[in-house]
């Protein structure tokens, strides 16, 4: 780590130091406050499966103190001198991205999520050479173009999923044509970002089913997301009945898993767009893949343009996270659930609640 | 089988009756030419690769006997009285398609390769319950739908295995807009679709990097094909070198393998279309999918319109295959060097030669 002399401002968050799971409380510096940058007091931040891969170093990339959190919303209590676009006591959100190149083909089209330097919220290298430190924290300073404002109707605890979970599966949904009214979407996987898919399915008019491992999961979602049709798929008879039925299917599934009998729920032409991002291999038996000329793409987060113009959407058709809302003292027990999936669906925590932790 | 009484005329051909993986003389009987039949004297038939699995019953849904052959190549002798676009004389051309529903919305658009009741021109049903068989015979019935006619200038030996081998390269090319002149293409597998691909790639103006596992291919593949690059697949340092390099691939291998270093070369949002058919699942790692946002898609044969347009480019731009042609009795031998890939691009029979066999 370079030195990085600037860095005056003292903040409180939680911090990873070793490999253990767990976050303890972390006293650290931002930088001062420069002239393209925003000071965010941070409100609110989603609990991410990232977050945990980072904090337990699953990838063997952590840079411990790890400070995680990229789902981050709060209020604006300083501009810098060249920001026009926000003003003090604005609500924002920051998502994955901290810096990127800025000069690239796709810095050019806001598409910085693809530039080859982007760097993230936290465990990423900001452009004076220190690490990023993320959303787990009460304050927060960031390059103004990695910014988004959050629609005046939305509260900011909900909202602050969309940041990852929902720019995710919104990103490819829209590069995808998949917001079509009337058209036939499958959501594989019903988490942070699989019940986000849901919402934005029939907000935008479309038929959705969700496809589960779990039957246990029928009802919610059903009942509470709305869903037209449920698919267990460990049913074999239910994804024969199934077949052909579907125009898009998106993938959230973070687990190893064959993509064949998914394949076969496209419709010829259909596309499949994966955002789980299983470490290992999946496996694309070919045969469903050419006789229905289907297409399987992937997808990583979104470009701060789209995460506005996703933001402004949410705004329009009401869309928020189901979120449980959790005090900072509860992060480690949440991160022990997280890690069995047990949350219906996001964690967020209330970073400026009392707290022991 | 159905009875099929107006089965009246009698063609010589070459037929597998067992697994055993040879051919031999065959003497049987095809429909009488009806109203919308041509009847062609078949003068060439190309050898492709799905013979053998099915001379093998590799898929275990051989009709025995089987008489192969779906690159076909010859001269029409007689029209149906419905049909107007070929007259006797016409040189002419059939696929691997002998028949669909007429009636789905892909056969509406001419993508009968997707009508989920197209029959092939061989092992399939025919609308009048019989079973169809394929080019190896001197003598062929078909449907007008399901003919193609052959540009003048073209040979019609080496134009054979365009009607199938042509066309499973050229409509996914056409379909993912991959003919634009100047982008980068990449070519995996230098066999009977590759060799054709970098034809197609070059006749449009791209510059083709030919991907093999063989550096002995180098050579032929720069001489003979013209292509610009070539990248040793097993070579890791090459491989990184020509990272984020290619705009599109079209991998033609029909061996299990991964996907994984073959995305790597493509830039963000580049497209790969697997025409090969591996009998085994691919692996699809997630992260070079989803950090590029790439796209993998299928595809098999074309629709006959397409087809069409195929073999009209071929003749403006004189595309053509390389072949050995072979007689008749060299069928059994020719299938052996099959088995082993060993031929340059693909065997071609000279249907009305003097044969033993």
């Amino acid at each position: 780590m370079e030195t990085t002399p600037n860095h005056t401002q003292t903040v409180a968050g939680w911090a990873a130091r070793d490999s253990s799971g767990k976050v303890t409380p972390f006293v650290f510096k931002r930088r001062e406050n420069g002239v393209d940058d925003v000071t965010i007091k941070v409100l609110y931040c989603g609990m991410c499966h990232t977050d945990l891969h980072y904090i337990k170093n699953d990838w063997g990339i952590t840079m411990y103190p790890v400070v995680p959190g990229h789902e981050i919303t709060g209020v604006i209590t300083k501009v810098g001198a060249n920001v026009t676009n926000f003003k003090v006591g604005d609500r924002v959100g920051v998502g994955c991205l901290a810096a990127s190149c800025l000069n690239c083909e796709h810095c050019d089209q806001s598409e910085e999520n693809y530039c080859e330097q982007a760097q993230f919220t936290y465990n990423g290298i900001f452009w004076d050479g220190s690490v990023t430190y993320g959303g787990y924290s009460k304050m927060l300073v960031a390059d103004k173009r990695f910014v988004v404002h959050v629609p005046n109707n939305l509260p900011l605890d909900a909202v602050a999923p969309l940041l990852c979970a929902g720019i995710t599966v919104f990103s490819p949904m829209k590069r995808h044509n998949m917001l079509e009214a009337g058209k036939k979407l499958g959501v594989v996987g019903l988490g942070g970002l699989g019940h986000v898919a849901v919402k934005f399915g029939k907000a935008f008019g479309l038929q959705v089913t969700v496809i589960s491992t779990s039957p246990s999961k029928e009802r919610e979602a059903r009942e509470l997301l709305d869903a037209d049709n449920f698919i267990v798929s460990t049913d074999p008879e239910a994804m024969q009945a199934g077949s052909r039925s579907l125009d898009y299917v998106i993938d959230t599934v973070a687990a190893k898993h064959s993509l064949g009998p998914i394949l076969e729920l496209l419709k010829v032409n259909g596309k499949l767009v994966l955002v789980g991002a299983p470490d290992k291999p999946l496996d694309l038996p070919s045969f469903p893949l050419i006789f229905g000329k289907r297409v399987v793409s992937g997808s990583i987060i979104g470009g701060i343009k789209e995460t506005q113009e996703m933001m402004d959407l949410c705004g329009e058709h009401n869309i928020t996270c189901n979120i449980e809302l959790i005090k900072p003292d509860y992060i480690n027990d949440a991160l022990d659930r997280l890690a069995n999936n047990d949350v219906r669906y996001r964690f967020v925590i209330d970073i400026a609640a009392q707290s022991n932790l």
